[in-house]
């Protein structure tokens, strides 16, 4: 039996405003009609009461919490923080931060989000700063990467924290026991990378965690699936998704002019087309949407800002999961742990 | 009218020895039938006189230097420190720094390469380290990414000095003045990325070198051509080099897996046979083989170690286009500008 969710909502974010988000709603609605979903609707109610009446199934879990400003897509953080409270994103956050909702979800303006969240929600216990994690098609089906821009540089123990936090968002979201869980690196060897990475290797081997720690993975290995969870700081994490998704393009855009170079070819990929359209469902920016704010006192998810109302339901969907598992428990567990050993080692060292 | 140029080459690296070797001489040969290109092959006489017999275009170009040892491609750079000297590829590397030859190609073990390199070769007057550059294929056709390896951590005067590399190799390579040169980050704002990046940001502005600097470029960036040089420090350079390899390949898994998924499917991918050949020959490795060293006292191309004599024959024409061009007298000149503008600012915050 899983537990009842709240789940609070900015609908004002995002390129394409409170339309998708009410239609997400609905979407996800239809996949949980046996109840147990409530959603808290932050936003101008002029321009969602005739949205809820043309969605009847969001409306029946949605409790419309009206607000008359909102934080914009161009706003720079230090803008956001300065009107934020009172508006959409600030209230949304707040609703978790005071317990009436599980997880906050918004497809608006990235920057302002962590900044309000970190705000209002403050830092796990044993946390010292937040990741952006983000899911990623692979060979084996999905990876989560970890941090993709909250933090240009990292420690060690940072890194080992996104690692703790990742395995847990991994196993919460894909309902997986004991993901794996990889460091990337230039090299498999040892001796190879920085010295962040060499020491965060070192703290995952000799700390006793919760956690299937198994070692360096390449770039290349992201795609192939060798981890299900892969960690990094928030510089190389942006670089290697913008890199993929560039790719991706690159070879989309290849596809397609090859295919349009001839007559015959053309004729080829009409009959294909069902094969295309498969691929391209495979690939669907929008099954992957959904970056978690991870070590957060609090759950929140980013939904791409550019989503429809199918992407903006499974940003929804990975909340939600979020919201029914036991990840908070066995972050904080293994937080713990890790807090433990590095103060134990601190001793030691003064000691020695 | 073209200089004459003498290459020298390691006829003993790489996965499949000197037959490919040969083969890549033969088909460079073939295009170049007016004269004017030499080479020293250095490895094993025994295997390479009866491969010589059977290419009589290479043969005719071809001075062969008998060597007993070769240098493995599973030696560590320790190992092949210890055996090298008298090796096919120290010897190789050797013709370089006596004046017999303008540039040395091998296809053996990066590792040792560098590590024998740097050795004999040293570094290039005011360069402070070296970097590995790659060609990448991009909508416009191609770019050159450096440093993918060589470096795990850079400071921002390195950084720089990449830039300077990496615009003279493009110019060199691909015959176009003042190519576009970009460093890769996380944004394109001033503010973003770590310090590294943008101090050599604030450096590429402010000192007057012969260099097309155009700002911050993003990780997507990369495979959409906005640039012709992507600069970044070895760690995030091979992350995003092999990250693209791996999101190519799972590209190319999904399309074929779609494509095998119906019958109709399968005579339309038939059909579109040309076209597929034509989506492969874009993205063929082959023709982007020829990683090249940089910031060294002579010129060395490393040839990616599976390549077959096609690909060797690209990484060859690599070090034909590097040595017949002013890449080394262009590096020298912005070099010294570099240094001279880092003392002035020294002393500048000194007399302050």
């Amino acid at each position: 039996m899983h537990r009842s969710v709240v789940l609070s909502v900015d609908a004002m974010g995002g390129d394409h405003g409170p339309a998708i988000v009410v239609e997400g709603i609905e979407i996800l609605s239809d996949a949980f009609r046996n109840g147990g979903l409530k959603v808290l609707l932050h936003g101008d109610e002029a321009l969602l009461k005739p949205l809820l009446k043309q969605h009847p199934k969001a409306a029946r879990i949605c409790e419309l919490r009206h607000t008359a400003t909102s934080v914009t897509m161009s706003d720079k953080p230090s803008q956001a923080i300065r009107k934020a409270r009172g508006s959409s994103m600030w209230n949304a956050i707040d609703a978790v931060k005071s317990g009436d909702a599980h997880a906050c979800v918004s497809a608006g303006n990235t920057g302002a989000l962590m900044v309000l969240s970190k705000i209002l929600l403050h830092m796990a216990p044993n946390a010292h700063r937040p990741a952006i994690a983000a899911c990623w098609p692979t060979m084996r089906g999905v990876a989560v990467v970890l941090d993709v821009g909250a933090n240009v540089e990292c420690t060690a123990t940072q890194l080992v924290e996104f690692a703790i936090m990742g395995g847990a968002f991994f196993s919460a979201n894909q309902n997986v026991d004991s993901p794996i869980v990889g460091l990337l690196n230039i090299g498999t060897e040892e001796m190879k990378g920085n010295q962040a990475v060499r020491d965060a290797d070192a703290i995952l081997r000799k700390v006793k965690l919760d956690l299937n720690y198994t070692g360096f993975v390449e770039g290349d290995g992201i795609s192939k699936g060798v981890v299900d969870v892969v960690v990094t700081d928030g510089f190389t994490g942006n670089i290697a998704i913008k890199t993929a998704e560039g790719t991706a393009k690159l070879a989309a855009t290849f596809l397609r002019e090859s295919l349009e170079s001839s007559l015959i070819s053309k004729i080829g990929a009409l009959l294909s087309m069902g094969a295309f359209r498969k691929l391209r469902a495979k690939m669907d920016p929008r099954k992957f949407n959904g970056g978690v704010f991870l070590g957060l006192g609090g759950l929140v998810v980013k939904s791409h800002g550019g989503t429809d109302g199918l992407g903006f339901s499974n940003a929804l969907k990975v909340a939600l999961n979020l919201a029914r598992s036991d990840y908070a428990e066995h972050v904080a567990g293994n937080l713990k742990k890790l807090a433990e050993a590095n103060t134990q080692s601190k001793l030691e060292s003064v000691s020695k």
